[in-house]
């Protein structure tokens, strides 16, 4: 027996506000941060997770991974591990916590970065990377994980148990193949908002010449400017690259659709977040207006029940989980398995810090054990920030490797940790100095 | 000129989970806890305003606070009290903590604490309580409050003007109505789950003593048992009085379906949260399975957009806006609004601490100057907690009384918030003693 003595939380704020990186037409300033957590137990064994955030607000997730933390602290590490959907239910149905969400916002992504040091604690035991665990556990074993509150009346234990035994024949090979050809990744880069067309032409350029047969750019700005740039991408990537455009929720309903369609001349893959996640109907109303353009969705959708939903009213055309925004990987199993049953493919959103470390194993797990096809599905990469881990993503020729280092992916380096501590960290300290000082040459 | 110079926060709780106050199928435990804020201004004025929590996590919605609270901190307060729908939008919106949400759970609520305290300053300077000082707003004023973000598809603000408008006539005979007469309340204090059925028989008899015309009983635990003790209240009550049943989310589809059903026989007036609120097309289908039983939902509604979609979804009867859920009076007021234009019947939420002394306002408002009727429409009811209010609400013969104190009615006493004060008050400390000595007692 071991037992879980301590929950860290740290945090980490990176400063990409100052170069637009990851800039939308809702998050105008975002500085890519993580509520970083570590979890150990009494005979040394740790696990690592982040919640990812725009900056702000950060300190309010890791005061709640705290809070949850208490529900874990001192318990059976053993008996955590070995039945993780009991301990998700823990922390997610907890008679008091629960009033905060339900399963929704801070306190939901709080319970998902301890679902997910979990996950990485248990991985790391089994000595594999989070895809492979999933994909070599048994049918049986990966639906016990999952929560089917609510969305039992579309997907059963019994039906999530078949789709994963349908998966079965071929999971050796394609396992092989997820190890030598690795998984189609689409790259955001060139299309954040804040950047000039110069750096928007150069980027895509580079994008197509590095192997990405997607590239992503932000829209919902002004509408001139989004046909400007749509060209600009266009012409630089030729007939072939996908381009899929990210209005980040900005849009009415019926804006939504007579955008689009403006830039459906420019042949856009997919039109991404056109309005409010919440609004599964809006969705289901822009996707009728707009096809055969797709719709696409996920990185704020709360919880799988609003998945659910998206699916039976034929709202979506491909679901884009977040590794950090739900409870943790057991609600991600329940979103492949959803998705796996309506035939609707996912493309993971990775637009953050640690987002591609982490969610890159699920679509992995999905092509190896789930759905079993790849076709269009792609994953997102966003290029930087890599090197704060310890097992960065690697995209070669458009594709993700495979990760083979055990666990979820989420661990950063010591020193990536220290010094991006907000507000104290040394990077955070010279950052201000330099703002200070040139305020002082100004004067 | 006067600027916001505090933002103090108070995590305050009350043990009612050891008398099971307060107990139903989902919250089989909770102290009832507020979030308390109080913000200043260097000219020594003041606005109060809580967020209702269910005990544990009280703690991240203080701290929640805490953290928006900078985004208003050394603003000049004439500002912002002159344009609330801009101070509402300054916090909702910020570009880095929308992310948290967006505009649901402990993020939202913590908005809404700080934007209901924005407005009991405003209605302490106008010297009205919280429903007058809106009913005597022009319509125009009142829109201009209005996020209509996500929700033009199904009302612009020229509609909502318009509603207003339709209610200009026979206002100013409805606010002395209001005054003489007060507003229908209903009572879910016979009703709680842990109660024994000998306390439910006998506050079922008090409830209709005191004049109340409904009374709600929490259901969902056992088939059996709720059945018992629905014929019970069925027998004390009579056949005029109404029953309310309300199950707080624990069914499946389905399920909720045939409970209902079979609880059809005692004739319940409505079904409240039969199924997750989040679940939009779940309601709808549950509508349609248990007609003519009305379907009720909303203190767990996280927005006006999910809202929206209930009422086009023709999924509730009813809806049940709750105070400290949603971003503050300005969502309310949306609500009221989509309420109204869809012609269902507002019947607030009020089971917590201070939820009756603020939800009050929004029914008599809704009377004086939206839906401008009454009808079935009925406020919720609780009768525990409110001594520690400066003016807690009234209720007399089955109705509120209208509320006439300056504000939003959420000020608590300085020596309610000292004892209670969580974990440190002496309140808490005497209970702690208690709970030792007892344990002492038994070794």
């Amino acid at each position: 027996m071991s037992k879980l003595i301590s929950i860290d939380t740290h945090d980490v704020r990176f400063p990409t506000s100052r170069t637009l990186d990851g800039s939308d037409a809702v998050n105008v300033d975002p500085d890519y941060s993580a509520a970083y957590v570590t979890i150990s137990t009494d005979t040394g064994e740790t696990g690592h997770s982040l919640v990812f955030t725009g900056g702000r607000g950060n300190e309010i997730v890791t005061r709640a991974m705290q809070s949850y933390g208490a529900v874990l602290h001192g318990r059976d590490a053993d008996e955590l591990l070995n039945d993780l959907g009991a301990a998700s239910r823990l922390l997610v149905h907890d008679s008091q916590l629960r009033w905060l969400g339900p399963e929704k916002g801070v306190a939901h992504m709080a319970c998902g970065g301890l679902v997910n040091a979990l996950w990485d604690l248990r991985a790391r035991r089994a000595a594999k990377p989070l895809w492979l665990l999933l994909a070599e556990m048994p049918p049986e074993d990966i639906v016990r994980t999952v929560d089917f509150t609510h969305i039992r009346n579309v997907l059963t234990p019994e039906e999530a148990v078949e789709i994963l035994y349908r998966a079965e024949p071929g999971k050796a090979a394609r396992i092989d193949e997820l190890r030598q050809h690795g998984y189609p990744a689409y790259t955001t880069a060139p299309g954040w908002l804040g950047y000039s067309d110069e750096k928007l032409v150069r980027l895509c350029r580079e994008a197509v010449a590095e192997g990405f047969r997607m590239i992503k750019l932000k829209v919902g700005g002004e509408l001139a400017a989004d046909r400007r740039r749509m060209k600009l991408a266009r012409d630089v990537v030729g007939p072939d690259v996908k381009i899929g455009i990210d209005a980040n929720q900005r849009w009415e309903v019926d804006e939504a659709i007579t955008w689009v369609n403006t830039l459906g001349d420019f042949d856009p893959w997919w039109i991404e977040e056109p309005t409010s996640t919440d609004d599964i109907l809006g969705h289901r109303q822009i996707r009728r207006g707009v096809s055969p353009i797709r719709v696409a969705t996920g990185e704020a959708v709360a919880n799988r029940i609003v998945f659910k939903q998206l699916l039976q009213a034929e709202a979506i055309d491909v679901m884009q989980i977040d590794a950090t925004r739900v409870a943790g990987v057991n609600e991600n199993i329940a979103n492949l398995l959803l998705a796996a049953k309506f035939g609707v493919p996912v493309c993971p959103h990775a637009g953050g810090v640690g987002l591609c470390e982490l969610v890159q194993h699920f679509s992995f797990f999905d092509y190896a054990a789930v759905s079993g096809v790849i076709g269009d599905r792609m994953i997102e990469y966003v290029g930087h920030l890599h090197e704060h881990f310890v097992a960065p993503a690697v995209v070669r020729d458009g594709r993700y490797r495979a990760p083979g280092t055990a666990g979820i992916g989420a661990e950063m380096l010591p020193e990536s940790l220290n010094t991006w501590s907000y507000p104290d960290g040394p990077g955070w300290r010279e950052l201000d100095d330099q703002t200070t000082q040139s305020t002082k040459d100004r004067d």
